[in-house]
């Protein structure tokens, strides 16, 4: 990622787009899977506790196959009338066994489709709470490692989760997001403040350029947190998040950034 | 297993022991679990839609680990509330999917757990209609053998099960029921029946013996209906079938028949 | 109903135009409600078991207040996933204690949204067994009438249910259907079929305002089978359903029937 | 309740015995609720969100019609893995809906199963936050009174649950454990430290004697709280626990006191 050259070749700096895909739930369906598939190289599917089903789970992993898109296990809490955005208060043995589960059938209806898994990703309060809290950040690894010690880890960039790939020395790969704010500590700003969620398409895209290119988180003041950058977290849930997720990728390569998953099937 | 010899070489005759485990909910428990386990050779343990959750299962595969027990998923309906003894009309691949989940799910969790899962058995409603019914028996064998061509397939003995196993090319073996009585069809009298459960633990016991040493199922009318027989299917929901499980295993082992799993781990 | 005068005086012809509401669950939306609140006389309102949760009855109810909409519970199967539409293997009791736990839901939501519940029809697959199975219509109607004997039953024209209602004494209106096509014996022609669905919005809305005027269903053949009809059952789960939708009320208001809930709070 | 009068008139001193029920789930059972209703005055009947469904609920309200039992809805969060001790992070409004939608179901099997509803009382986590979380203990009163302002509250003692159905003046009364010791502000001692449950019956039960006939609290340092007492909360879900229960009745009658429901169907 060091490199400059614009070509095909080995040096060409790449980045990764992932997106939540798969997290409709029986009759109900949930952002438009088919146009992310178009756009992203990573996709983070629902196991079915948060969202998602076995019909929906096989669909989108045979789907993202034909497309040449990498797929990834997005285990949240049980919780599918909270959408998985609630902190559910469980110990951290009940943490590390659920995500096991979760790990676990995503493994297998991905064989089952005929696609690889090749990473997890942990969703929503799920992540959240992981990204600073590190005991629970300890949890999901360790169960990520026990069920498949190959499988990578995407992290947010400078979390607790990180941390905890390094100490179980699983491979990671850290993302940001394309259409948030980042406070001076490299954290994301709460979505209760002004200014939190980046809504003008332009505006997102070229911040993302920015980071990839100068391999820093950029804070809400302008300010550069240097890090790995290995994916992109994108939306797909409005048209005005594939929006903003079409245009990143757009700039990203006319900036000669390749947009390439970091764990290919 | 023709062999008769009673020492503890290669030719002694053998059969498995197993039994459903694992099926409680939360806070709700089910079975004598702990007892189970030092009767059985093979766990058939719940994967979450009828029955079980991710505690559960990581208790019961470390325990039977301990005990050297075999472990085999035992997926069902999504039906927590029926226990997965209702027949849900879902299509067959519905069913193909919801299977390949619950064994990847099981996959997950038996490795864990340090343990390692070597079968499938169809539970309640699932196991009743795939008896009969090739579209679903072959279903269920195709979700298995995608996940994991190398699981085994606990089967019904003489059942659609066994012939959809057979077809598929995966390593079958199968089961009678100590305390059910067979129809002259080699099918289980229907529970709506007088006489369809054997009470007396004396009774099942011997007649479990017959007809392992004879290679057959016993039909109502005393017919043979010839089989082989890897295994006998015992029960712990209630002190009297656990006193029936011990009998079994008491007069099998009496009559030199050594008990072992069909697929150690 | 007998009256053809077009004013707006008590003899007016008149007619309830129903729709089934509130079928989201969580994060998840289904149909366009707002819209349908426009057209429709009466809301049927998911209960929990199917579809919806306390939020969208809530709010729900409330709408349906603003907009002087009737409102009735419409109970399922406990089938999330499947959306009520699986016929769920239950007893009988099973069923009315399921009907008497969703009615009373819906009445104390609707109590706390400040409307009045004033009808219960059937949901899904619990609808299409009822329409000809007395035993499970005789139960339905039984728990209605336990839990309120002065809630009106919305029933299937010249079904089961009518029969049921009329059994147990209870007020019972009969409702058909604006875009499917009917037998010679008065059923629904199935989905599996062609011409079961009627998609053309004219001929769907011409169909209805001469089944009102004649008082009768019509089948495939043309033949006419008198019954009262007091509902017209509408969708809105696509725009082309709800188009169908505005353009039968347009039709019958232009026909001089006028568009009110066989049930007002 | 401040007379000393032992007879059967209306002086003689009175308390209510409740104790939660109707635990269950399907074919899993919850505690001995036929010994309970043999010792209580007061059934709390789970509501189908943390446990109970419609089956179970209906047979525990028939069952203690027969008994001579007063009902109660016991809403919970909506956690069947967790039991309903979970504390799920929910705003005000969606407990206000849940426990309206509880609280409609509850109502609802009552009148199906012919017995009356007549008090509500909080569940598990749902209780704890609502002892001191006034926002909290003020939905669960709105939602109630909504639904049928005749229903009464059964309260914690001197807990914001009780400022809450004063406030929105609704009948209540309030309880005590029998076998949890207090702090010395009148909250119940953690389960995570020593001593927070009593396990000895005779403790238990003198100790329950002394806090009725006193109408106070009694801390572990022995200080006394003076409060209204009107309802004492026993245990089933262990025979240990029903040994207390028993006691407890035992000793209030020997002292003179009756036992009965605090709101009579």
């Amino acid at each position: 990622m060091a490199s400059t050259a614009k070509g095909h070749g080995p040096n060409q700096r790449r980045v990764d787009l992932n997106s939540d895909m798969g997290e409709g739930y029986g009759r109900y369906t949930c952002g438009d899977d088919a146009a992310l598939l178009e756009i992203v190289s990573s996709a983070n599917v629902a196991c079915g506790f948060h969202a998602g089903d076995p019909e929906i789970m096989a669909e989108t992993f045979k789907t993202a196959k034909q497309r040449g898109v990498a797929i990834g296990a997005h285990p949240g809490f049980p919780d599918l009338w909270g959408f998985g955005r609630r902190r559910i208060p469980c110990t951290t043995a009940e943490i590390e066994h659920m995500v096991a589960y979760q790990v676990g059938a995503a493994l297998g209806m991905a064989a089952y489709a005929g696609h690889r898994l090749t990473y997890v990703k942990a969703h929503g309060a799920l992540g959240n709470i992981s990204e600073t809290d590190q005991d629970v950040a300890d949890a999901i690894v360790r169960a990520v490692k026990a069920v498949d010690p190959n499988l990578a880890c995407l992290t947010i960039a400078r979390s607790a989760q990180t941390k905890a790939a390094e100490k179980f020395g699983m491979k990671h790969f850290a993302e940001i997001f394309a259409d948030r704010a980042y406070t001076e500590d490299g954290h994301l700003v709460s979505r209760k403040e002004p200014g939190a969620v980046i809504k003008d398409a332009e505006t997102a895209a070229s911040r993302v350029v920015s980071m990839v290119e100068e391999g820093a988180i950029i804070t809400v003041s302008g300010a550069r947190l240097k890090t790995p950058i290995h994916s992109i977290c994108v939306h797909g849930d409005s048209p005005h998040a594939l929006g903003i997720a079409r245009l990143v990728r757009q700039r990203l390569e006319q900036a000669g950034v390749a947009i390439a998953s970091f764990a290919p099937a």
